[in-house]
């Protein structure tokens, strides 16, 4: 009997810094053998330099695809290049399906039209539809000659629904049976197979037209009298997909009724694939950090990529921001007398611009979750506004109080302390008005409530902020 | 046969808002009753009344607990306490352990203990612990004495882990075999079984200490030769658990390795219980929303919770950020001198602290889901700085010299215009190295990388960025 393999929490970690101390010895080799050049001493050079290669080669044959792909986003660009060299053949299609869609960018740009084609001959046609749109035109055209009618077939459904649909997802591969048997006849149907698809914690029970029937839990075909029928003992409320519906609410409903698997039905409400809760989880890892990134103004991003490409990844929110940022200098301006009358204002305006923002980002950061939970709606919207603003007001006065207290103290001037107070309760209005207002409309109008919020929210406190600051300091300090 | 239950997308939102008429109508009838006081039509009324209630009852009572959940979670407390008092007590214990931790204790205050303890009697074991440390002492106290010796000992076991640890999510629900004996063995037991333990997807395979063997695939199970052993069939390289493991470096591993359950040892690796993939999605959905909100400095908040306990959950993070307001307004407060001998300086400032924070934030975004996800450590940091640090400079070179063309035009003055790209090329810099050394060191420090940090860059990009600006303008141009 072979080892029990005990991963530990720490193991990839650990086996990460392992592949990065390889990678440098291998590094400082090279250097050497380039350096000195010396004959007697190249053959042993190159003798130490393979067997670290091997080394290299063999943890990473030891390791999960998805193991693999995790230390290749967490290397730099020469080293994955040098790793995915090392990677072994059959390894390869699992590692492209499991990285990151900016990574996978990267290592297809590293491989041979043989290489990309014996890698993608390791997949199922689920898979391949997931790496076809990545795929230079020439290498599709080519593996789709590769594939048998039935593969074909799968591959073509698959591309015909959008990334964030559940047709995209699903599974062509599964059990169906009848519900006019006994479970004695599928206990025997199922010894003929050799391995049983990914996931199945249940048969799907179909009629002669695909039509689904009920499904047949394993448990109930494990605890059952193998002498009764399916259509004894199957379950027929069934939790049921249809290929166009969003996969994002699919995996919620996977995570709200603890699912391992689920039929999927085309148009025609007949049986074409399964989902499982594998491909559930990835969705909703993604998800969350498309949603963590698009508040930051991000698309997915490869940690290594080169600096151009970053770049370019995050101009479209910062040219968005230096014009929002120009329009608050332009409110500022506007006030510039103000200003030259009384230096202070300068001094405090970015305090009161700057609170509202955060306590904005506060706001719109419990909204927008709230709508990505299906919980915020129209009939509940007033009565958010309502709290937010009576937070906005409380600390408003609270806080702004002992602002304009410290503004008194510091330049002595009474109204000022009073603007100061005034301000910030006026703008921590604004930002509770726009923190919720801002990601509803975005959501009516069928945009991502995340993807840009924050910055019309800073937009909207920034020149408010100082509107509002310099307006009352205008009205009453001058 | 029953109708096979379609859980459209759509469905639960509908389910909301139908619940949510359903209130509206009750409450408008209620308001009705109390106006008009009219003893002829009081009963009619009364009549009504009971019919919406009955109505609304008997809606929830359809509903899967979770979904019971959901929709508690988006009403308004009073709303919420109505609903509460419908749902039929044999869900109240799942409901319990659906909604969120705030959410809870709404629902929990709400509840008489005799209402608690029948609540609770519907729980496993690992369940209740789950629900026990949310519970008043009196009502602990007579929970454990209406448990039995083992289920006892169970909650006490599962009460010795922390809540982030492996320990508190296991199920002790499992089912375990040896493996001299034939497959047939296997399942004629399973047949003795009314129930399966849920997402049961293998059997564990012990000796007599309660050492794991292996582990028995129900597919294996299903597709080998009856006569054959469990020995000669069962998977030994398994993916196993220890109790004090990170909850949330588990649920990476769960859902890197596609698992559906796997085995939990003591310190003496012993087996002691089973983790399933439904509480690892759990941890993925939770952490991911923790990260979310951590950025804003926020705790997990009930939507619906009073503005006093909202404001007081935003406090820690609002007192952090008017400290670090009032330190940069001090840095702005020691170049007045410089303001009031040119104002254009108070209006283009905000830009370049604004700016700065806003690509920090992009930075620090990164760097934090990197470290979450394991893939940033001492090997690569320097690598990552280096990229951003040539990130900042573009940005800073391209857009400062936009800025600078900017500001030279409004203000007809080439040195200002200067200045302004030269503070945007330094604060840009000041970014990139306080976006990645401040998770990174609050990471060293055990700390949560993502709460604070933002406070921290925040505080760092202004204060450097008026200093920087101020501080060139001082130099060149006064």
């Amino acid at each position: 009997m072979s080892e029990i393999t005990r991963t530990s929490p720490d193991s990839l970690q650990e086996t990460l810094q392992q592949v990065m101390r390889l990678i440098e010895r291998h590094k400082l080799i090279e250097g050497m053998v380039h350096k000195q050049d010396m004959p007697r001493h190249e053959l042993v050079e190159q003798l130490v330099h393979k067997q670290h290669v091997a080394e290299l080669e063999k943890k990473l044959a030891s390791l999960h695809p998805a193991d693999i792909a995790h230390i290749l986003e967490a290397l730099p660009l020469n080293d994955r290049g040098m790793v995915w060299q090392l990677v072994s053949s059959k390894d390869e299609g699992e590692v492209l399906l499991e990285v990151s869609d900016a990574v996978r960018e990267s290592l297809l740009a590293d491989m041979a039209p043989h290489e990309i084609l014996a890698a993608a001959s390791e997949l199922d046609a689920d898979e391949l539809a997931d790496l076809v749109p990545d795929l230079p035109q020439a290498v599709q055209q080519e593996l789709f000659t590769s594939l048998d009618a039935e593969e074909l077939a799968q591959v073509e459904t698959a591309l015909t629904y959008r990334d964030d649909e559940v047709g995209a997802l699903m599974d062509f591969d599964m059990v169906t049976i009848r519900d006019d048997v006994t479970l004695e006849v599928v206990l025997r149907y199922l010894r003929r197979f050799s391995a049983l698809p990914n996931h199945t914690d249940k048969l799907f029970v179909i009629d002669e037209r695909r039509r689904v029937k009920g499904v047949l839990p394993l448990e109930q075909l494990l605890v059952n009298d193998p002498e009764l029928t399916v259509a004894a003992v199957m379950a027929t409320d069934v939790v049921l997909f249809h290929g166009h519906d969003d996969a994002g609410e699919a995996a919620q409903a996977f995570s709200r009724y603890d699912l391992v698997s689920a039929p999927v039905l085309d148009s025609n409400g007949l049986l074409i694939g399964r989902l499982t809760v594998d491909m559930m989880v990835d969705v909703i890892q993604e998800e969350s950090e498309a949603e963590v990134l698009s508040l930051a103004g991000l698309k997915d991003e490869d940690l290594f990529s080169s600096v151009w490409a970053s770049a370019k990844n995050r101009w479209p929110w910062l040219a968005l921001n230096i014009a929002t940022a120009f329009l608050a200098s332009r409110v500022i301006g506007a006030f510039e007398a103000t200003i030259a009358h009384l230096v202070a204002l300068a001094t405090l305006m970015p305090i009161v611009s700057g609170i509202g923002g955060n306590t904005g980002t506060q706001t719109i950061t419990l909204i927008i979750r709230g709508i990505a939970l299906g919980q915020i709606n129209a009939g509940n919207a007033p009565r958010l506004l309502l709290k937010e603003s009576g937070i906005a007001l409380l600390n408003g006065l609270v806080w702004g109080g002992v602002l304009g207290l410290i503004a008194w103290l510091l330049y002595r001037q009474i109204d000022l302390g009073l603007v100061m107070m005034g301000a910030m309760v006026l703008n921590l209005q604004v930002a509770a008005l726009v923190g919720i207002g801002v990601p509803l409309i975005m959501q009516r109008l069928g945009r991502d409530p995340a993807y840009g919020s924050s910055v019309l929210l800073t937009a909207m406190t920034d020149s408010m902020g100082f509107f509002i600051f310099l307006g009352l300091a205008t009205l009453f300090l001058t």
